[in-house]
């Protein structure tokens, strides 16, 4: 069948279909509508995504993602921003979902994943121990883990829960709310997400 | 919330994001990811994309993809194909979709989109002067318009078939069969879908 299309229209849709989430058919539509518009937006996509890792690394401090050019994350080193008070999050993306909230003005952490040993995702390989150090170095009074509500999220923040009592770190530890999620009818809600709610239920 | 990711990183989201269905959140997903895998992934992507105009190209005769270096599509060149049966797409994709029923072994034409005034898309910017020349020219017996199920699919379908006759080309004219796709339950069916096949309904 690859002979069907043009070699260079395959060889697009052969990258594409490596990105997350992207089937055969959907990797060829996009190759395709990339065909279709001038010659400009694919010399524009492919000078970004050839610029990608030059211009992008983690921050040694946070492990979020800035720009090759800075020491350190702009958001860490905001002095508006609380430095005692830390989300731990799995993922550079996470920290963009949560500013979205406008609603917190404390520091994050990037763990770089979570404990799965299905996928070969060992405690070690996450950024536990800098988040200890950055506990000690910058007096932190609270550590909020918004790992996700998965099972991998839950023994994540399990384990770096243990981590911090272990390293005799006597600090607040949170774990962000679960419950129903707005527009959802309690009709739809999973049995868990609804044991949740219950059981997080607050006087009115 | 521009700034709170790398530059280099927000231009490859942006230039995703330009994909068709590709929404900010998605485009953020594949950006990482494309960080997150290798940079040999990135530089193979990169060289793809940029390599992707200048190495296809549409077929004069049927307005198929073909690679830059072709005169014309090898399907059209092929001596097993019958060019008498020509089947009318309106998507170079839509070749691909009936290729891979092995079903067909006519010859194709692509009309380059569909009958649209909302979008702009009027009767003469589609190929189909050019199908009036190649049905007189191949001594075509059979047309088929493969058109999409759509409004516009059939206006379209509607609009060759009148050019056919206006041309005095009285060749066999048909239309794809419609009725109910595999694997769908009777009462899951769309009513017009389910009208299509009651009309459509075969003598056993």
């Amino acid at each position: 069948m690859t002979t069907l299309l043009p070699q260079a229209l395959q060889a697009v849709i052969d990258e594409f279909a490596h990105l997350p989430g992207v089937g055969p058919r959907t990797a060829e539509r996009y190759a395709y509508a990339l065909f279709k518009s001038d010659q400009r937006a694919s010399r524009q996509l492919a000078l970004a995504v050839q610029q990608l890792h030059q211009g992008v690394k983690l921050c040694p401090k946070t492990f979020a993602l800035i720009n090759a050019s800075d020491a350190i994350s702009p958001l860490y080193e905001d002095p508006t921003r609380n430095k005692r008070i830390v989300a731990v999050v799995e993922d550079p993306l996470d920290v963009i979902a949560i500013e979205k909230t406008r609603q917190f003005t404390g520091t994050y952490h990037v763990l770089g994943g979570v404990i799965s040993p299905i996928d070969g995702i060992e405690p070690e390989q996450l950024h536990v121990q800098e988040l200890l150090e950055r506990v000690k170095d910058d007096a932190v009074e609270e550590v909020i883990l918004a790992t996700n509500a998965s099972v991998e999220g839950e023994t994540t923040a399990l384990y770096v829960q243990r981590q911090l009592e272990d390293a005799g770190l006597t600090i607040a530890v949170s774990r962000l709310a679960r419950g129903l999620p707005v527009g959802v009818d309690l009709e739809y809600a999973d049995h868990i997400t609804l044991k949740h709610a219950l059981e997080g239920r607050k006087l009115l």
